[in-house]
């Protein structure tokens, strides 16, 4: 698998490979139809982890402000699909964000750090591969698009990234850390045949 | 059971009791803890109508909107809580929301309009009893800030009512309305003892 960046995302352990890039590239008006969903999924996410931890000030404080920023996104991500007259529809999701979850354990506090880092790791291959339409789209528009919602995606997953260092030790998060990042990896590595976000 | 304006307001069978009135105003810090909750609760409502029907652009446009208003109402009352020095904490829900979901059609296209019209009914609710917490309220900043929201709870009630309309036909629209708005009132007929918004 050709790998297109030598740089790797902080927290991501493998960057996504060529075959991603291409599949999005000859599919981007699939792509642009699930990154519309990704965007509410992700305003969802925030909300509900708020309504898990409704008394936590600074968690609630700044989930609120993602919740926000994704349905700005949601919204800016529709303007697209009106303009090149895609039609809204339901997509099936590929397997990532079930497997993700699949990983996150049932009791606390174990839970809340699994939900903090499975977000920021999505969060952060969003970033990831965000960037990387916005380097090989060939719609000079829709590549700025995609560079303007890189840098809030980058500030999405230093958020879950600080709400997680409030609550835990350190060593206790790189640990969990890396054992989460290694299934995310695992997960791309195989490419989901439909072309995805996250595929 | 006394009441407290002659006119209704619309959509609402009957309006709120003095009882209610007087129960909120001696507990407005458990009123603005509540409100914190539903606020919350009506930006999820909001996004979980859209996850149910993605397809329909009008529908996801409109409630992308009320969505993003209800995270900034949330914020605004949670800035209220912080300023008076309440802490954030769970609270039990009254029966009000739980009993109105349960007269939710299972399927389409009922479930759609009870959806709508339900939403509806609970915004008119919300309307009107901000208002009346606007009007009794001791504290004048706050009694501004219940003024402001009151605004916002209309034009909501007034973009369920607009969805209802383009999907379905008024004879149909306006008898559903009536048995909601029958049961809607008859659930706040009785106070529930805890002090709610809609206790
Ligand atoms: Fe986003
Ligand atoms: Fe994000
Ligand atoms: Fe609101
Ligand atoms: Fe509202």
């Amino acid at each position: 698998m050709t790998t297109l960046t030598p740089k790797t995302i902080k927290f991501l352990q493998s960057p996504t490979s060529k075959a991603w890039v291409e599949q999005a590239i000859a599919h981007l008006d699939t792509i642009l139809l699930d990154h519309s969903h990704c965007e509410r999924k992700a305003a969802s996410v925030a909300l509900n982890l708020m309504f898990r931890y409704p008394s936590n000030r600074s968690l609630v404080k700044a989930l609120t402000a993602i919740a926000q920023e994704e349905l700005q996104h949601f919204e800016q991500v529709n303007q697209w699909l009106e303009r090149r007259s895609i039609p809204l529809a339901p997509l099936s999701a590929p397997p990532y964000g079930a497997k993700l979850k699949a990983e996150v354990r049932r009791d606390e506090p174990e839970r809340m750090l699994d939900l903090l880092l499975v977000s920021g790791l999505i969060e952060a291959r969003s970033h990831e591969r965000l960037g990387l339409l916005a380097t090989h789209c060939p719609d000079p528009e829709l590549a700025a698009f995609y560079r303007g919602l890189m840098a809030s995606e980058a500030r999405h997953y230093g958020i879950y990234w600080t709400l997680a260092t409030q609550e835990f030790d350190r060593p206790i998060i790189n640990q969990r850390l890396d054992e989460l990042a290694a299934v995310e990896s695992a997960i791309l590595a195989t490419l989901h045949p439909e072309p995805r976000i996250h595929s």
